[in-house]
């Protein structure tokens, strides 16, 4: 985690714009709207450990829970860029963080690339803010991209530099890392070149109670979870089966929607004892609906196939 | 002031858009970014009593602090609108207030229009909060238009229907009102259809501190006041005078700058004793300066002249 004093901070705004920009904190705070909205963001490993069940994977092996909500602040990447004046023929934005991960024994840059129609959607941020504070280190201070709707890999923490330009970035992130291949393609014959980097994340949910192994008494019991909709879409609906999948109950969805974010929803179910899985998938405004198994590939992203959790009920 | 209970309140937005919408207040609230920035509003008549002091005008005799600054937070109406999705040749967005103003006897709405492009700059929101609270009823609760940079006429509080337009609005307040009209016409020659809406602010800046006919002792005098630039320019100095004009003394600006938003400013002056008119002059950052008196208009609009200020040095 780099710690960045802000007092010497610069976020640079450059390539094909007329008017390169060079903005401190201060200016990111004061001189554009800030922008408050909850965001979801969620790593594109997220339930990686239900592809490794299939066949093994590399990367770290995430259950259910590399996925996060925040109410995010900060000036939008759009304002940003109109006031340097993107050029035509630009089709891309670049974001580079202050971090050197080291990658095959060399120092680098964490970096991300978005379409610009994305970088000028009202959602997308610098975001200096997280739930009405500012960011702490470990979060991106003083400033990281918010790019709700993708991957958490391209909101790139303690940005420096974002870069205009007619292609997507170069970045080992973005041109070698977070693709996603066939079943049939093994890491050593991949060729990197071939998928485009991804972007959105699919339509998801999880039951986070009860937790798997946990012993339940018989009767009523009330499953709870999250489900989140790719892109703009929302929620319609969540269903639990624990006859795996003969019979759906539906989910009640808490609390209000809003775009971006995550919703939480709890169902009824009685249970018979004996060992019992239970099963969740939501579909979203459009229709689209979980897979009940995703398809593998070797880094292990996007899993979404219906989440299942053992239990028993006693 | 309307009590607008926010469980009943829509706001609507139709005319020339492929998707009306109607809102409520919750939705208004949780389905689109919130964006926050401080914006000044100033009345059309700020200062209008130093334009009765040339000849009488009608309406209130504001002195110079028919002005306010707040921070606002709210959906952007270009957000809005793009949801609504705005059919070409639409050229003007229209405005209409819950409230019911009595004009020649008559009950009718508040409203008002703005160009479309200003209607889909960042800075144009429905604002629901003030300062980080709900906007009060006198506010313009559950939610009012705030249109920075514009007459705060073009701020319709308590708004609860928005129309988008290929002509201005024929509303009272926009085309029989706040309209300016040359010196030599008075209110009974007035044509109303000829002049166009008044929309933007001028420059403008006034003395707060002493306050007309202070008794002051002798020596160094700390001068207090505001200044506004218009739209997005930002103030570039702040003058006074203590000497008819024969010497300006630069003021310091306070604080920092933020578009649309006033900016204080002081300066210090060494005062004999006797009578003393401070002067005041702002320019902005496109080298836009106040006039020495600005023109007079029978109801009184846009006073921008030098503000004078007379007091008594002991």
């Amino acid at each position: 985690v780099p710690r960045i004093d802000s007092a010497g901070y610069r976020l640079r705004i450059e390539g094909m714009v007329a008017e390169p920009q060079e903005l401190s904190y201060a200016q990111l705070g004061n001189a554009y709207p800030r922008s408050t909205a909850p965001a979801t963001l969620q790593c594109a490993g997220n339930r990686r450990s239900e592809h490794h069940r299939v066949k093994p994977v590399g990367g770290v092996l995430w259950d259910w829970a590399a996925i996060g909500n925040g109410e995010w602040t900060g000036p939008r990447l759009g304002d940003l860029l109109q006031k340097a004046r993107v050029a035509s023929g630009a089709r891309y934005v670049w974001f580079e963080g202050l971090d050197e991960p080291v990658v095959k024994g060399e120092k680098t840059r964490f970096g991300a690339s978005i379409p610009l129609e994305k970088a000028l959607s009202p959602e997308t941020l610098v975001a200096l803010e997280m739930n009405g504070r500012p960011l702490t280190p470990e979060h991106g201070f003083p400033a990281r991209t918010l790019v709700p709707g993708y991957i958490g890999a391209r909101s790139v923490k303690w940005v420096h530099r974002i870069v205009v330009s007619d292609r997507p970035t170069d970045n080992y992130f973005s041109a070698r890392d977070y693709k996603m291949f066939p079943p049939d393609v093994s890491a050593e014959k991949a060729k990197w070149e071939e998928p485009e980097p991804l972007l959105e994340s699919a339509v998801n949910s999880a039951i986070c109670t009860p937790r798997p192994g946990e012993q339940i008494p018989a009767g009523r019991l009330r499953v709870q979870g999250y489900a989140l909709a790719p892109g703009r879409r929302s929620i319609a609906r969540v269903e639990v089966s624990s006859d795996q999948g003969v019979s759906w109950v539906g989910a009640r969805l808490l609390d209000s929607e809003a775009p971006f974010a995550w919703r939480f929803w709890e169902a009824e179910l009685s249970l018979r004892p004996g060992p019992q899985t239970l099963w969740a998938r939501a579909t979203d405004s459009e229709g689209g609906t979980q897979p009940k198994t995703a398809p593998w590939n070797f880094k292990g992203y996007l899993y979404n196939g219906w989440h299942q959790v053992s239990v028993q009920v006693l």
